[in-house]
C-alpha cells in the first residue's frame, strides 16, 4: 500500500527480514509491527497509507451512531449492550484484512449482539466501573472509536472520569488524534495520545505523560488484539474488549477464532495462578 | 520437526530470516527451501525429519499398487487413467501439509479419476511418448513414486526408454534413492539421482551427470509443484503432472487451488507467445 515501486518494495522486504531476524523473542507482535513500519517510512517517506480507509470508516461508523444509541436505550442491560457494540466495532481492523475488503458493520453489530461472550467478566467490569475514580480507555482503530464512544457514554460521570487514549502517530488503521477529532470523541471526553506509533501499547516506547496516565488510572479499558498483546503482563487493573481474530490470540485466550471477549486481566491472572497450583 | 531445542530453533529462525533477506528475487521457492533447510542441517546436524513419514507413505502406496493396476486395466484410456493416478499421488506432499495430517489416498484417487483436468495436454503427451527415444521422469515425493510407477508401466518399452530421477539428498518428503529402492521402482527402470538437496530441480545445483541426462532426454515428465517452479523456463520438452496446491502456483497456471494439471511446457510457451502478440 505504501508504494508501487518494485525497487523500493524489494528494499523494504530485505531490510524488514534482516530486522525481524534481530528482534528479541520476548517482544510482542506489535513491536515487530513498529519495526517493520518504521522501515517502510524510512524508505518511502512519512506516509499514512490507511488515511482514506480511516476517514471512510469514521464516517460509516458515525452514520450508525444514532442507531447504536437507540439499540442501547432499548436494551435490558445497557452496559452489556454498549460493551458488545464496542466489541462489534473491533471488526474494523485492517491489520488482518485486505484494504479492499468491505466490512459489513450492520452484520458485525447483529452478530455481536447475540453471540455469547466466550470470556465474560461483565460483572467484574461493572463493579470496577462503579468504583474507579480514573478510567483510561485505550482505543484501537479508526471507525471503531465511534462504537467506543457509545460505550464511554454509558459510563456514569464519564466526562469527569474517563480519559480516552489514541496512538501517537499513524500505524495501520489505528485511531490517532485526527480520528478522535473527526468522530467527535474529543467533544465528550479528554483525549490524549500515547506518544508512540505502535499498533498496541508498548509501554517502553510510550511518552512519559502517557505512562503517568496509565499508572494513575484505577481502571484501564483496552480495545483490540494489539492492546491485548502488549498489556497482558502489566500490574494494572485492565479489562480487554476484543474479537479474537487470529489463531495465536485465540489460542492464548483459549477460545476460538471469531469469539468475543470481555476479559478482566485480574481474573485471568487468578485463573492462571490457580491452574498452575 | 528437526529439533525441540528452543535455543537451536531461535538460532535457525534468525539465520533463516537473514538468509531470506539476501536471496536474489529471480530465484525460485525451492531455492529458498534449500537455503533454509541447509541452515537447519548446519545447526541441528545431518537429519532427515521426514524419514518415518516417507516410509509410511511408501508402504501405504504399495498397499494400493494392485488396486491401481486393476483400475488402469479396467479403464477405457489407460494412459489417461495412469496419468491421473500419478497426479493423485501428488497429494502426498508434506511441504504444505502438517506432518500429523492423515492423507486419505483412496479419496485422492477417487477424486482425481473423475475431476476434469484444468489443463489437459493428454493428446500432446501421448504423441510425445510415442516418439521419444529417451524419457526422463523426474519424481517428486516418497509414496507418490508408487503412483508414478503405475504410469511408467503404461509407457511402451519403458525399460529401455525411461530413466527415473529422484533427489540427491533428503529434503521434505521428496523421494530419494532409498525410496526408489523401498518401492521397487529400481526393479523396473534405471533410477538416477539429481545430486542435489532441493525440493525441485534447480539445474545450477544439480550434478553434471544429471544435467547431461536432462539435455539428452527427448521428453521430460516432471511431477509436482517444486519441479514446475524450477523447470518452467528450460528449453526442453517438459510435461508437468501435478495438483495445484498453493495460490501462487494456481495463479501462475491460471487455475484454481486443487485443480489437476497435465501441461505441456511447449503448449504453454506457444500460448504465452500468442497472447502477448
Amino acid at each position: 500500500m505504501a508504494t508501487d515501486d518494485e525497487v523500493l518494495r524489494q528494499d523494504i522486504i530485505r531490510k524488514a527480514l534482516h530486522a525481524l531476524a534481530e528482534i528479541p523473542y520476548d517482544k510482542t507482535p506489535p513491536y515487530a509491527g513498529v519495526v517493520i513500519h518504521r522501515i517502510v517510512k524510512e524508505i518511502v517517506g512519512d506516509i499514512d497509507p490507511y488515511e482514506e480507509l480511516k476517514t471512510i470508516y469514521n464516517q460509516r461508523a458515525l452514520d450508525l451512531y444514532d442507531e447504536m444509541k437507540e439499540i442501547v436505550a432499548q436494551s435490558q442491560n445497557t452496559l452489556e449492550t454498549a460493551s458488545r457494540l464496542a466489541i462489534a466495532g473491533n471488526n474494523i481492523d485492517f491489520g488482518f484484512r485486505s484494504n479492499s475488503e468491505h466490512i459489513d458493520l450492520h452484520e458485525a453489530i447483529d452478530e455481536t449482539l447475540v453471540r455469547p461472550l466466550a470470556i465474560n467478566h461483565l460483572k467484574q467490569f461493572k463493579t470496577s466501573l462503579d468504583h474507579a475514580t480514573s478510567i483510561l480507555y485505550i482505543a484501537d482503530n479508526a471507525g471503531e472509536i465511534v462504537f467506543d464512544r457509545v460505550l464511554v457514554e454509558e459510563i456514569p460521570d464519564y466526562r469527569d472520569r474517563v480519559t480516552f487514549a489514541v496512538r501517537g502517530a499513524p500505524i495501520l488503521n489505528d485511531a490517532t488524534m485526527e480520528d478522535a477529532l473527526e468522530t467527535g470523541v474529543t467533544d465528550i471526553v479528554r483525549v490524549i495520545d500515547n506518544g508512540c506509533d505502535a499498533p498496541g501499547t508498548i509501554i517502553e516506547l510510550c511518552s512519559e505523560p502517557f505512562i503517568e496516565e496509565l499508572k494513575e488510572a484505577d481502571l484501564i479499558i483496552a480495545k483490540g488484539q494489539g492492546n491485548y498483546e502488549t498489556l497482558s503482563d502489566v500490574p494494572h487493573n485492565v479489562f480487554f474488549l476484543l474479537k479474537a481474530k487470529c489463531p495465536v490470540i485465540a489460542r492464548d485466550l483459549d477460545v476460538r477464532v471469531g469469539d468475543l471477549i470481555l476479559e478482566s486481566l485480574a481474573e485471568k491472572k487468578l485463573h492462571l495462578a490457580m491452574s498452575t497450583g
